[in-house]
């Protein structure tokens, strides 16, 4: 019994479980993806038990779930930015008042799934289990793993009543959690437990306390996160408490950072603590500068935390963010904790939904907009990898919904239409608004073009790279929406190009995506014949109409990696038979995201729906990637030819 | 129905199959290969319509089956040689009389699925029906399906009696035969039948024979090839007296270069052919000198061959080689049809096995083997493809018999002792055996030595590139088996290490194998602490005692190219896994091959005896391929260590 010493129980149902038994057999497929990034393959408790075994230190972030749609995209962008940082999770809380377990876009449960799924966060849900019955809970667990959550936090939470009384055959406290998750569940999740350094308020004595906590781990509770404290001691002297009575599984301390009077007396009112009379010294005077206080309380933090790690007890921290960024990322900045390059395991951001873990390829079509991708595959069910395969693909979801929470843009409509021209008055005035984007420039009324429908965010550093070219081309009418420069051999590490494990090399063929009037089709398939044999090509328009030189309608591998010790990847293809997918919702984005800001029948509106009716989507692979890209002469030769 | 007008014929119960139907939806798998090679993909008569509509000129050879076992092992190296030259596919005659439908390495079945198997080659298996039951015909079509065969010739055969009656409901004539493989087979075979130009000898008329023709074709063939003739017109007028009756399908003509005077008599008289006066004049008075004779039938042959493809009527033309090779060589080297330069569409030699049409990966260890490669994973249900995958790879076949007949040495016993020496003294007189190979030298009795147990031909082209350093560590005792340069990104089409499509690149890391000595193993790994993060290595000795770095015991791909519009490809790995398979081969070839050479207790015998239980086997793999090759620095290093 492995348990026996890791956390210091007598006995337990549960099974060692260091891979994940039953899934690891399907993976036994002669495909499967090497080991590029062990991060993938891994339980949450194993990453943990690897990063202290390696003498890393970690921290993790919690949030909880918003209020009103709006806010849960901003979350997400939040998730996105803290996520870059690289925490070894995140975790969302449960409010049974919220109807925590629905498909509301604010729930817990699709907070987290979008967590998982969308943003690749490794996710631990919170749970709470009383005045709820055994089918509520183990219906919300299915869920939780039906939607690719693998890490569930077992609290009681708060009794419903005032006063309150155990049930008989009940679920009274987090231990009978704990204990229905592993025998309903057998390993599948991993199971996180609430530590109180100064002993639960309600509990009889501070050493009951720790029975109770050591009960849960001896359930079957892998880890256990802390409530926030103010000292140090405060919880050096838990740990050490927990270890005496045997407690041997990892404990990782809450960090509060103070962010504010409020904040502060809210928190401690809810969790019955007392604030030190040091810090009620410092603070009280300050109560009305919220930036004097969120400055104490970074200091206080960075202070408590560096004691904290000093002592060599403390491997990860586990911060409650109260869904704000600034304090959190400035103590891990000073602690110098927070990933300020993190190594990516692919170009592209991966998601952390098991069933994704071996996914290794795909289109580049959707390379601005990953989410979207995950979205119209997440009914798939195995996902490519080491080869995308031939046209056998299984087909992508359609995007009936264009304002789908997690895919909605993040910028409301006066600020896109401040963007992207409150009135338009020819196809020029919105080769104007390409070109900005891409030049950074304001636009004509002073104001920056920082997202299109096809990209939210600004340009790429990698796109950077191109971005004389680019104005050059988009100024004429070649309006770009996607394009990568060649690459020959950099190094893994590059801090612009570069991916996967270091001692490697990457790989890029220039790559150029664009839609443009048919006018600059026909000459640009003329010029397009001295390169027949260089570059391949893919035109196509809204009613789907089809050119290609591509042979056979085999996909081309447009990115990859050659690293020590591992089979080729080649995380980014041009696939053919996708790109008739793509160009769907590339062609909808004209209407949806920009059309419909202008009220029908006008000028703007009838500019656009021209363009969406009479344009064409074209996308164009330079095969000689040793060679200087010849995609620039491509378009230079065309225009020339119109000239 | 694509039969009425590609056959002429008004009815059939053929399907179409231009893609093999049942067996192409389980190529649907994700990870299916590319299609490098169309080739690979394509049936025999797509094969021929594809080189037809391209202009494209083909030749095929034709075969008997030989007569003992040592004759097997040249006519397969044969295979090998004339396989060289490209023909679009041999086919091997049925000798009802040798048992052709047996196991034995003589029979037709036999030595058409090695020719498909082993060397890759299309083969069509004669098959004919006359005094044979159902159930046998059967049987044999059923055992050629299972061994991977693809193309039957549908033949009467020879009656065994003088005086043949038609047997009520048995197989009189090549029709039956060709009714019963679609009755039973469905469109799995693709079947040739044969064409006579001067009508059948026991035919009622030419006209008679030309309907009996039809029928065949209209019951199912797809090709006919003719028997031979002498003169160009008896085919063309033939060709166009078929076509006037409606027959559609490709017709090739049966070319046959007159190799002497005995075989022509013996031919003329087994097909019942009469030899025109103007060559019976030139022949008679040379019949004696058989250089004199070859070459008037060289000059014949071609001069017919090029009035053939002159007429525009013939696209094909089929050798009948009586199992020579000289001839019939020259023949296609005048016209310009001998493919000196073959494209290898990988850089291994593929096996024609359907099964095997989508393998594009291997390991690297049996580069000099494939043979025995292809033997021991014979009975694999899939091949690798895009990826070797991880360590789940289903296990390697024993090599139980080390003188199986196609893999056992070409040379015989007395030719081995006087390269690998008749007498050994001492280690050092086995590495001079090493460095005899690798120069290309005689050695100390002045013969050259042209293979070694793990090579059975001269060195590789590719390795001759490598030849001063290879000879360098060999005199030391660094006993080299296998190696590979680094190539960083060399045309596709360099004749040298080019492979694949035309427009790609190349690349290699360098890679090196060896067996040495524990004292050199010790040495090594104390260099290669150095070499750490650059150079993957796996030393094993014949016990299994096995020392690697493999990150996870993950393949290295070693070898792969990148191509204009498709996925990359990675054909050759070296897998930690499949090198303790190969590792027992690599051993055993020590004793089977050259121990057992000399009597038992004897010197020699004893010191190979000593190299196999105590040397080690030795891999390395330079990941860092776009810099100099650092594995001869190791091995400097290693020297210098010792010294």
């Amino acid at each position: 019994m492995v348990n026996e010493t890791q956390h210091g129980c007598n006995a337990s149902s549960r099974s060692d479980g260091s891979s994940s038994g039953s899934e690891s057999s399907k993976d036994n497929s002669r495909c499967s993806t090497p080991v590029l990034d062990a991060d993938r393959h891994e339980r949450l408790r194993e990453k943990m038990r690897r990063r202290q075994d390696a003498g890393d230190k970690w921290f993790s972030l919690e949030f909880f779930p918003p209020r009103t749609a709006n806010a849960a995209v901003n979350l997400i962008s939040r998730f996105d930015r803290m996520g870059a940082g690289g925490p070894l999770f995140i975790d969302v809380t449960w409010h049974p008042a919220g109807d925590p377990g629905s498909d509301k876009e604010t729930s817990s449960m699709i907070i987290a799934y979008t967590a998982v799924n969308y943003c690749g966060l490794e996710t631990i849900l919170h749970m709470t289990c009383c005045n709820q019955t055994k089918d509520d809970i183990t219906g919300h667990l299915q869920k939780a793993k039906r939607l690719g959550l693998k890490n569930i936090m077992a609290l009681r939470g708060d009794p419903a009543g005032e006063e309150w009384e155990e049930e008989v055959d009940g679920f009274n406290y987090a231990v009978d959690l704990v204990k229905h998750v592993r025998n309903e569940f057998d390993d599948y999740f991993d199971i996180c437990v609430a530590g109180y350094p100064k002993g639960h308020p309600e509990a009889e004595s501070y050493e009951a306390d720790l029975r109770h906590l050591k009960e849960k781990v001896c359930a079957g509770a892998d880890f256990i996160i802390t409530q926030l404290f103010f000292r140090p001691e405060t919880f050096l002297k838990f740990m050490k408490d927990c270890q005496a009575i045997g407690i041997t599984c990892p404990i990782i301390p809450g960090i509060f950072p103070i962010q504010g009077y409020h904040s502060l007396r809210q928190l401690v009112k809810l969790s019955k603590l007392e604030v030190p009379q040091e810090i009620k010294d410092v603070i009280e005077p300050i109560k009305d500068n919220d930036a004097a206080i969120r400055n104490y309380g970074v200091e206080l933090a960075v202070s408590m935390c560096r004691e904290l790690l000093d002592s060599g007890m403390v491997h990860g921290l586990h911060f409650y963010t109260l869904n704000r960024e600034v304090a959190t990322t400035e103590v891990l900045k000073r602690l110098g904790m927070w990933n300020e390059d993190p190594r990516r395991p692919l170009p592209w951001a991966v998601s952390a939904h098991p069933k994704r873990r071996v996914e290794d390829v795909r289109p580049i079509f959707w390379a601005s907009r990953p989410k979207s991708y995950i979205y119209r595959t997440q009914e798939w069910d195995d996902f490519p990898n080491g080869r995308w395969g031939n046209s056998s693909s299984p087909a992508f979801g359609e995007l009936k919904d264009y304002y789908l929470f997690y895919l909605k843009s993040k910028s409301p409509r006066e600020e896109l239409l401040k963007m992207w021209g409150e009135e338009l008055t020819s196809e020029e005035s919105v080769f104007e608004v390409f070109t900005c984007y891409i030049t950074g420039e304001p636009n004509k009324n002073g104001y920056k073009v920082t997202c299109m429908p096809w990209n939210d965010d600004p340009l790429a550093t990698e796109t950077n790279l191109l971005k004389d070219q680019l104005e050059k081309v988009n100024r004429r009418g070649i309006l770009t929406i996607n394009s990568q420069p060649n690459i020959n051999g950099k190094p893994s590490t590059d801090p612009i190009v570069g991916w996967g494990p270091s001692g490697g090399y990457v790989f890029q063929k220039a790559y150029l995506e664009f839609f443009t009037s048919s006018e600059i089709v026909t000459a640009l398939l003329k010029v397009l014949k001295k390169y027949e044999l260089r570059v391949n090509y893919h035109i196509v328009n809204v009613k789907g109409q089809n050119i290609t030189n591509a042979p056979d309608l085999q996909p081309n591998a447009v990115t990859w990696g050659i690293f020590p010790g591992r089979e080729i990847i080649q995380p980014t293809v041009v696939d053919p038979v996708s790109f008739l997918s793509w160009k769907d919702e590339a062609f909808a984005l004209w209407i949806e995201q920009w059309a419909k800001l202008y009220e029908e029948e006008s000028p703007s509106r009838m500019i656009i729906q021209y363009i969406h009716d009479n344009y064409y989507l074209v996308n164009l692979v330079d095969n000689d990637f040793p060679l200087e890209n010849c995609l620039w002469q491509v378009v230079e030769d065309t225009f020339e030819l119109l000239n």
